[in-house]
């Protein structure tokens, strides 16, 4: 219950700098959306593994705070952006943005979260704030081509498991990973340290997206927020999708392949759906996935010198692996 | 004609920096767009004051030349999503990216060329590398408000002179002024260079659109490209519209309402708004605040030492005033 604590007071501390850091009120235009999105809360989990990885290697929470908000901000931008392009009408409960305003001011509102996330970061003081930049960069990099990825596969037919993976590396796990190795540059971990945090943070990210792309098919609906089978009723290639079609046999692979055919199923069939994917073993097969990953991130915690932090952050990716929802 | 061989010269550097910095090709949806766009050309004009700002106070073209770069991908980040915003069909004679290709594809390319021009600017080795990229930063988000105020325009018919000239200090002069400052800051120059060429470029940045707003309705038509009037066909506020709407009376107030209120004015009216534009002499006001500017921008060269970078720099500062095109 402490964990559960500490996790609460990080991730206040982490929305306190965020309500603070957006206060701007003009051209309204651009800032009313713009703190409507910041405000829309969210699990701020990139944000804590930054003060988290700071203080495994021997640094101070309020040093990496900024960088926290940042990360934050930055996540913040790849949402507004990605909504657009995916024609997304809800996130966390509230109208997103273009639908709320209209595309070009999500656009706009994307583009200055993007700089604000720059800003944040560079308030860091840090010798080695240029290598921190850089890394944080990196992640925006990979995060688009994650995204481009994402988008092509909508209009191939040829995806497959192995393309999946490059694409949630870049899309969601190089995030992660860009948060544990800032939090550990801020603290100036020693170059094991570093490399240890990295290594963890993309593991996590990996074992976070596959574990999304099971919740959406196993999830207890009404934790969940929202009707299982999304992912199928939007034709989206998921780990999950893509390792059954390699698997079934006769009419159950031309069920999946009408998934992808004709662009997503229809939701009464979801179950049916479910059904393939228990019996193909590609439940089982993106458990396992994921507990490996959830292992080998544990693992690299051991690179680290024992300290609260590591048992948090030890307890952090336990939470991400058993989540339900 | 020695200013002119340096300018081209300092522009083929950019030019082939920019070739080698995009050489990417995978993910091809995201890569291939991105180069068009940056081998589309330009004038270059921000990247070369990058460097010739940098050699000003002392400091050689080369180590300027990664922040040079930065500051031209920024600038045609700007241009994509701006053109998104704006329904532009073609730039620089070609179609634009959310044309050619679409809005999604667009909205991604412009995030990584913001993206790229970080990865560029942190390349630069500097001990100011911290402050250099923070003020690039001040840069992105004043040219997001800048935009934003620009779209807000566009629904408001209360829009007044100082109101246009807050939105192109943000979405025009502060890039301008960004860019100077950079190049002076890598060259290591003192405090009192540094604010010199920051003004520079805000003063010179400020010309530069009014110019551009007096070549819509002055400029040869055969050596501008387009036809005439754009602005006021496009019910664009622009210095002339605001200034002459303050000034005209009667019938010509009347004809000038007309454009705010139907969003442009048709064609064939074009030579009658040039005519009220002379009458009521803002035309003539803002030929003076051009040149006043322009005489404020050299006046700022003087705080630096004399030096072949400073005399190309003035030539430079009257080249922008003089081109008809």
């Amino acid at each position: 219950m402490d964990y559960e604590r500490t996790y609460a007071r990080y991730k206040a501390l982490v929305d306190d700098y965020l309500k603070l850091f957006c206060r701007q009120t003009k051209p309204r235009s651009l800032y009313e959306p713009l703190r409507y999105v910041v405000a829309g809360g969210g699990k701020r989990i990139r944000s804590v593994l930054v003060l988290l990885s700071c203080e495994a290697v021997g640094g101070s929470v309020q040093s990496a705070l900024h960088a926290a908000g940042g990360i934050e901000i930055l996540h913040n931008f790849t949402l507004v952006h990605d909504d657009i392009m995916d024609n997304a009408r809800s996130r966390r409960g509230r109208a997103t943005v273009h639908t709320k305003w209209d595309s070009n001011v999500a656009i706009l509102v994307g583009d200055e979260l993007l700089a604000l996330a720059y800003r944040a970061v560079l308030q860091t003081q840090s010798p080695r704030i240029q290598e921190i930049t850089k890394v944080f960069t990196q992640g925006v990099v990979e995060v688009c081509e994650g995204q481009a990825y994402d988008k092509e596969f909508e209009t191939r037919s040829d995806v497959t498991v192995n393309d999946y993976m490059l694409m949630i590396e870049k899309k969601t796990a190089k995030m992660v990973s860009v948060s544990s190795e800032i939090g550990a540059l801020i603290g100036e971990g020693t170059r094991a340290s570093v490399s240890a945090l990295r290594r963890y943070g993309g593991y996590v990210g990996r074992a976070f997206q596959i574990q999304d792309d099971l919740l959406d098919i196993v999830a207890d609906e009404e934790k969940f927020g929202k009707a299982v089978g999304g992912d199928l009723v939007e034709g989206k290639r998921t780990f999950l999708l893509l390792e059954a079609l390699r698997r079934a046999k006769g009419a159950d692979k031309a069920l999946l392949q009408a998934v992808v055919t004709n662009k997503g199923a229809p939701r009464r069939l979801i179950a049916e759906y479910r059904r393939i994917y228990y019996e193909t073993g590609v439940i089982d097969a993106a458990l396992r996935r994921v507990k490996q990953d959830i292992a080998r991130a544990k693992e690299e915690l051991n690179h680290l010198p024992p300290s609260g932090a590591r048992a948090t952050l030890a307890w952090f990716t336990d939470m991400l692996l058993n989540r339900t929802y």
